[in-house]
């Protein structure tokens, strides 16, 4: 699949994600973490309109002299922009007009592709195309979200579903070393995964599966959210200021535990991954069974003989700089190395991960205190 | 105009109000004060449902059993509610659903009104008529205030609009005496403004005319905002902890002032009456000007001879009960009592205000902070 | 008692009242209305030093040039100030170094008056004088609260102890008509007294006695904190959120209620009255017995025939001018102005209230959500 | 110096470092990240009487049944404990009986130490020895916050003087390999530094000096603290929420930079090292430098070949657990394991850190917003 193929691909799955939606689902925003769909389809739009058009396309105009202000999430470098806990607030422009947008600059990129670009060109349109992929995944955090929020839990279709962790339980081995760390080579990957280094790593056991719903039942069952030795300080925190004692959209209703899936709410499926939960669940889950969370190097060694891509996995790694890692200069700069402090890592990938992104390699993160992301537990002993 | 003619008026009117609206302008919920229109339309239709057609019609099924839930307001007799500050997130019912909703119980409450209902039916519907009536002045604001928010400040056409007072200024003289205040009679009022009962009241003059935003911007432009010596104590801590210095919906662009209206944004108009300010902006001015605001009971002997109707006028009274004010019973009986506390008084109408509310008794109330009203300001002087 | 001899005994009154502290019970404000006893005493010291001494003392020396900055409370004309809820934080100057400003001002003080000064300063010491005897009151109210907030309950003495409310129940019966209110006449009163007008009354009945903590009791036994039909909405709001199920400084410990008094904690005496309740907990008992609070202009007509002092008695005004009220100008006119608004009377007076302050007309104020002042109820029905 | 003699040090030194102060400087918590000092003389001994005495001394009595309420930390497997943030709110135990605790509990270990007691009694009393160790370092920092919070800047004496940094500058090359880190052998060391284990560490090269006042300033005069570019998005929030824009301390006065240190308030000396600046503050710092903040095991390689002392330099490390660590059973195990979440890594030691801490393998770390400890910066180069 060449450029084009791959972009214009790309822009089509987005708006396929969001085609279950009614206009009102678009606009709201319950909680800070999630933005709202419309914002999601204009700010990835956006992207390509300010990094590429405005500045390799003489001719382009822009779309919307307003939208540079409405769409920019983060990059201090082009100028103001919308507090992000007021994007829900934003009816207009309307999700029309934003679709309009889309097919704007959509077709603006693909006549600049089409006109034999440089290499600039060519790796900003890539760097904006992964960056529409990870909006895409967490558009369906957010639509999960937005929907599960809703007091009449709407059931819009079979999406993103799991498959149970049927096979056999096996501890897998892997020998102390030093290991090469990181992305190799010419091929796409984000800043945070370079350099390529060496680690070196004790002896260590990973399971084979990821930790169940029936598994974290038990934990739920023996008292596990009431159990402060179990969980970190801020965690337990965490927990009872908010009131937590399931993973998030996990609803307890006559004596049986329910969740909220896209296709409604429904009893949990004991079998399936356990999810929604933030790291410090998985944490409190690791200790409560004797063993650990791994850390992100040792996952990205065993990748090779472990099952993935169900659920991000939280690793007790923080998010922090490979050594020799450098910022790139200007705004693209500010893409992961400003959010490398108190965010913790997760490896692998989800039912809502594109394929271009399944990197043994790529540095997911968030705050431990975020749930709203498909995220599991996967456990890790030491040799014995 | 017979009860079911006004019924129908009043139905109409509702969504006469909320057409120049696009779907994603009924969802969001800007500020706390705010409620989003769909939730206006549906919990109006509610009130019909909930206190008309469950209770006296048995043939009457109700539209969906989620309803109750979703769309009281603040009625704790009739159980569970949704939070007044999450309104904004609920995207389902769509706004089409809560269309047919209304169509769904308008015609239900058709059907009764044509079977020669008893008496309380009738009371309850006219109290239904009178409450869907001061959710359309709500309406007002609301998409005032939800259309302002947005950076693009959309224009949707000329609603609402005020006349200039340009009127010769004049100050009326009152005597002191006995005065009886309240509604009389058998025709509808809300139940605050019962018992009618004497109050006693010192000469006073006052003016013809409201404060026009000419005469405001002469306040500002003489440090009005700045001179803590003019405000209450708790007013001058809002205003410095809100940064506020000038009324809601006005924007200083280029050294001149403009303001939000719903024909978009425009220079001011200084001889219109000034709006959207805080009971403690129209104390500050008043105090600056060497005046003060009317108490409730003078605006009410007045009102024969100044006219009014263009905005509500912040009154120096608190929201308390008349003598021999009692609560009805049950649900009914939340209507105004609960709120006796902390809230100011404002007399008179606004252009938002329906024809069957120009009562000279009615006793409108809001904490002295909202600004998002369509409020202003009258003063009076004591006798020389 | 001649001026001077009134001032030193004021002096001397504070300072007794303090006796019984340490010297850690004059530093903290566990809450942001307490403050700490070492700040009352340098404000009210403050006061003469500021409004008298560097006014009319052209030979005075400030005793330190920081203390003006540290001990305004609200003054805004005279300057910046120490932010309230910092006030806890003040470990410099300490209490002795207080003490000797004290005396220092004390001193100055006697000696101008001894001078023969001119009017103005004598009327000045006056406000000073009652100035002061406003912070004793608030002082028993801060020490309370300091100590009833240590886990250890100190019992320091049996200071301001209430008189059981045993005489028989009576209703006083008030004829409706047109009553005078307000201070008449050249002695000292508070601005906000003044000034005397006409109010017309309509009839009421007046209990002579105040409701008991054992009256109260069986208001929450009834399940009076939990019924919101009984509360303002706020008030309502208010109790949830802070999780009120009691008056303050009541603790339920192995199934009995303990009230902490100056002298530890003990079983509360049912015939006492029930003291440290909000206006939201006057207003809903009142509510549940099906009678009401008192206005403040039925109270000072009734006050001639009923035994009060023992505790402020909550009524259902708020705290507005009297018609005619004007500010003094500069700083003195902050007194009481400012503070008229989202405010309740409380009238009567308390066991920790100075005997200068036993006026009929003295209006008390606080916010309905006060619980630490020492306030009480008293009940009204309308005439049969 | 044995066991007894060195216990007996730790208790006298730490009411050395208290001597300075007034009685009401013990009692306030002026944020949340303050203790006051008199819960630190008790915390302190509590710790050796919860621990030790009572565990393991048959005719130990406690000496008072309130004070393992009082005086507990975070240890939640000991029970029920203060809420942290009103430590400030306790005025009673008096400092006086503080000290009375202190001698009652150093007494009672001292002769449990002489009836030579078995190795779990010295093993703990070695713990609660470092323990104090610790709050010795905490209480240096809080008394310099609470008296630089005072508006009167008092000075209590030449406390805690740093030296100038006016060596050379220069710049240790170390080589990429394997390295052992982490403490070896059976002396003392806390949880978090074992076990020990190979890191496998690229070449750096590390500056021989700690980042001076003046360079800081330096930092300051381009514009650092507004040039978003150079923080982490979490630490540009941080200083924009907070108005931060000089370490803490630091005064601007006419036009000149004063800093508070325990003599007062005195211009700054530029050679000194900066201190009191928050993670991100030294990581905008390195970024502006074009340099970056070791790592703690970079630190640890170098440790040997630097002068190291002054300051608890800030890393890039977050505080994780070593491959292999494991939380001790009970209370005890609560240490440092529960923090290792959201906590950045600082090495070295201060001014005020005691002698017997002096470990090139200490573990200490805070919040990365912390600037009340005495924190300082130093820089590392990736090698050319």
């Amino acid at each position: 699949m060449n450029l084009t193929e791959q972009f214009l691909k790309t822009r089509e799955k987005t708006e396929t994600i969001c085609s279950p939606l009614q206009t009102e689902d678009y606009v709201v925003q319950p909680i800070v973490d999630v933005s709202p769909p419309k914002w999601h389809l204009a700010h990835t739009t956006w992207f390509f309109e300010q990094f590429v058009l405005v500045n390799f396309d003489q001719s382009y105009k822009v779309f919307h002299p307003d939208f540079a202000f409405l769409f920019n999430s983060y990059y201090n470098n082009l100028g103001e922009r919308t507090l992000r806990h007021e994007r829900g607030f934003m009816t207009r422009p309307s999700v029309s007009v934003i679709y309009e947008y889309r097919k704007y600059v959509t077709s603006a990129i693909q006549q600049l592709l089409d006109s034999k670009p440089d290499i600039e060109v060519i790796q900003l349109v890539e760097i904006g195309i992964n960056h529409e992929q990870q909006h895409q995944e967490l558009l369906a955090y957010d639509i999960k979200y937005i929907l599960g929020t809703q007091p009449t839990f709407p059931a819009i279709g079979d999406y993103f579903g799991l498959k149970e962790e049927s096979h056999e339980q096996k501890w897998l081995s892997f020998s102390e070393g030093l290991y090469e760390i990181g992305h190799q080579g010419n091929t796409f990957c984000f800043d945070n995964e370079r350099p390529s280094h060496k680690v070196f790593i004790q002896d260590f056991q990973m399971s084979n599966k990821l930790v169940t719903k029936g598994e974290f039942l038990e934990f739920m069952e023996d008292g596990g959210y009431k159990n402060f030795n179990l969980w970190h300080d801020e965690g337990w925190h965490y927990i009872q200021n908010n009131g937590i004692n399931s993973p998030l959209h996990w609803h307890h209703k006559n004596g049986d535990w329910y969740e909220y899936q896209f296709n409604g709410l429904d009893k949990i499926n004991l079998k399936l991954p356990v999810s929604h939960i933030s790291m410090y669940e998985a944490y409190a889950y690791a200790n409560w069974k004797g063993m650990r969370l791994p850390t992100e190097f040792e996952w990205e060694v065993a990748s090779q003989q472990i099952e993935w891509g169900q659920l991000w996995e939280w690793t007790n790694s923080a998010h922090l700089p490979y050594p020799g890692f450098t910022q790139a200069k200007g705004a693209i700069g500010e893409y992961n190395g400003k959010f490398m402090l108190n965010q913790m890592i997760l490896r692998g990938a989800s039912v809502a991960t594109t394929h271009d992104h399944l990197r043994n390699t790529y540095r997911n993160f968030f705050p431990a205190s975020s749930r709203w992301a498909f995220s599991g537990i996967r456990l890790v002993k030491n040799q014995n």
